[in-house]
């Protein structure tokens, strides 16, 4: 996919401005919109305004559908009025739950008045729950039966439609409870008179509304069906969610947890205005400006110190990253675990203990390494072992640090994919650079 | 899925010992052995054996190619000789190309004996395309009909068995060459008689078994398929890419993006034995030194200015980090881009640009708040002119070298993932420091 989608990135690039119509069309014609939304995206301003120009109404909401919202909102905003009402034309639910976060809610009621009273009620269903719950993701296009129906009922059923993504048909009972599911391939070929509860899978995973939209999207990744059933709290099913936005679900909160290390937003569009890009970022550059003067503050406590042995100053940066950068492996290894439910009371001392001797080894390893060259280095062994100690205590208390870190944070409920990182850090920082001055004022004066 | 995974881990914690069997059999008779294989990743190590010794032979297959390779080779290796025999019945051609790489070729070997002819050139013909290729992960649960076939044929077909994320049946030529796909659901109630081309899909992407995996599952993913058919370089239909893969390989990319950010392994066992850990992560610990003393003889050159104006060594890393935060919010979004494809010749120049305006607002901005905050502590405004500027200097110098590392590093075909942030902070401290004491020198001695 990147490569072919650079080639037609350099395509549109290198086409003259008469051709840009046939070339956009062309793609228009030829790609999922999915791949369409990533060429979008990865246009300048400007051309990504012509080119929209020059994709064919009637491809616009898919397209749009599957973009981020920040570059997706860089064309609703200069869409022209009516021709929202081309875009609202059938438009499903699941699709206007997706635009409608990039909408004002001028427009998501002219969307909502121009749908059926099914595709409403499903809209006003998923509002119901917020992004992060299964809720809010469940699909309509259900392969539905009542619990008594027989072969006959389903295959008549799939001749009328299989809708993309269902392998399965649910059996509801006369007070729309999800019952049983049953797998498409059973009853191909099976007697017309067997009801189809007889063929239904021994254990399908039920997907509660209120359960958190990532981990149901990992199940249904996991469970070799192409959806699971979402019920809401007293059973009754209300859609299904599918592997097509499990996988989209997945892959954002992949990308959040990437963007996240550096403070940045998924949605973040490769070309935002400068003035919005800057504005985005100065919140996470002022957050580390104020670890940054903390950790200053530190060194300023030994001034006197440093005035008198200036090699001091020569060296903190080593103790302060070695530490950063031990930290940050176990912080990591323990931020995946949690997600993925992998680390709980009952094993996180054995895990601790674990992270502790690694640290202790690397400890041990890296000061007697560091501390040898400093010696040579500034011809001074008490240096040595100044920086040899501090580097020791500074890379098991970051190991302790990493661990502890997702623990705590995850029990104020804050995310340690994005806040972890610049607590441990100012931690590191601030410990490397006190044990070092420290351990120097004491020794070395 | 993670709290459901929690719950369980804390139920075999608590459990006693003569209970464990009960409660791992429990566990593995109503669990996806993609959620066991999480369960036994996060056992410490002991525990992790009795508890894989209570999980029925008949299970451990499926368990074992679910899980991580680092956790999964710590249960084969203390795997009796002989139960290797039982593991290996029945098993699939995909099931040991998942395996091999954490079997001694001495077991492949057993493992080929114990498997039929088909399932043995199965096996060959993936092992001819390396890990990180398409054809690698060809699947061959296929639903394959010649080109001339009916919907007479395609019913048939189906009657026999529809296998997992199979939703369209491919047609091949006489020389094996793929032709054409139709969706299952076009054939249900269509004419026996019609011929199965004439229902069959207007464009279907095709794989090829040299494509990059990753992009073929992220292909998958956004194709609206549940499989997309593999073909070699001829046009000889291999296999397929199903969606349940394509999840699997997109995720391990992530979680190996996420991974190299601290220089770790997607593979790392939360509980691999300390040493090992220790010798994994002491690499990263070297290369991370090596920088930071490189960091230390530039501020090494500086000594004599330290040595006068004390207040520049307790300032130093407010410089470097800033930048280092700049540099790596700029990085982190071009590898994203990078890795979409969204990012070549034609929209590179567009994308430096911003990114150096977003670095110009940015560094004038927080250059005059550092500025006046410095001025106000050290009583002194000359250096907090001199630490301004070096922050606009070290902000500014970020972006661009944010921009440049991920199309340097692809050019010497190196995954910016893992070596780019290493890179950009070397830079930037460098960058910082030489600036700053630099200025320092000439402005406030």
């Amino acid at each position: 996919m990147s490569e072919e989608l650079s080639e037609l990135l350099d395509g549109v690039g290198v086409a003259s401005e008469d051709d840009q119509d046939r070339v956009i069309s062309n793609i228009v014609a030829n790609k999922e919109p999915e791949e369409v939304a990533l060429l979008l995206e990865a246009l300048p301003f400007n051309q990504r305004l012509e080119s929209w120009d020059n994709v064919p109404q009637e491809e616009q909401l898919a397209i749009l559908v599957a973009m981020r919202s920040d570059p997706r909102e860089s064309l609703l905003d200069e869409m022209p009025l009516e021709s929202f009402d081309v875009l609202f034309q059938g438009m499903e639910a699941e699709d206007l739950v997706e635009l409608s976060e990039s909408l004002p809610s001028r427009l998501v009621d002219r969307a909502l008045r121009a749908m059926d009273q099914k595709q409403r009620s499903y809209f006003e269903g998923a509002k119901q729950y917020s992004e992060d719950l299964a809720g809010h993701w469940a699909d309509h296009h259900l392969l539905v039966l009542p619990q008594n129906a027989k072969v006959r009922d389903g295959l008549r059923l799939l001749r009328r439609e299989i809708p993309i993504y269902a392998d399965t048909i649910f059996l509801i009972n006369r007070t729309g409870h999800f019952s049983d599911a049953l797998r498409i391939s059973r009853i191909m070929g099976a007697p017309d008179h067997l009801p189809l509860v007889d063929l239904s899978e021994e254990s399908i995973a039920v997907i509660n509304a209120n359960d958190s939209a990532v981990d149901s999207a990992l199940k249904v990744q996991k469970s070799v069906f192409t959806a699971l059933p979402i019920t809401d709290e007293s059973g009754i099913l209300l859609g299904r969610l599918d592997i097509g936005t499990s996988c989209q679900l997945a892959n954002e909160y992949y990308e959040r947890q990437l963007m996240a290390g550096a403070g940045m937003d998924e949605d973040e569009d490769l070309f935002s205005p400068i003035v919005k890009s800057a504005k985005n970022r100065a919140i996470w550059l002022g957050i580390n400006l104020l670890t940054a003067f903390l950790a200053s503050w530190f060194i300023g406590l030994f001034e006197a110190t440093l005035q008198q042995v200036v090699a001091l100053a020569v060296l903190m940066p080593i103790v302060a990253s070695m530490g950063g950068i031990a930290g940050s492996q176990t912080l990591t290894l323990m931020i995946r675990g949690h997600a993925l439910g992998q680390i709980t009371h009952s094993n996180f001392r054995d895990l601790l203990k674990k992270e502790v001797g690694v640290g202790i080894i690397n400890g041990v390893i890296w000061s007697l390494v560091i501390g040898g060259v400093v010696s040579v280095w500034f011809d001074d062994p008490m240096i040595g072992i100044v920086i040899g100690l501090a580097i020791i205590v500074n890379i098991v208390i970051a190991a302790i640090s990493g661990a502890y870190i997702p623990v705590i944070l995850n029990k104020f409920k804050l995310d340690p994919a994005l806040s972890g990182s610049v607590i441990l850090t100012t931690g590191t920082d601030v410990v490397g650079f006190v044990a070092f001055l420290g351990l120097g004022t004491m020794l070395l004066l």
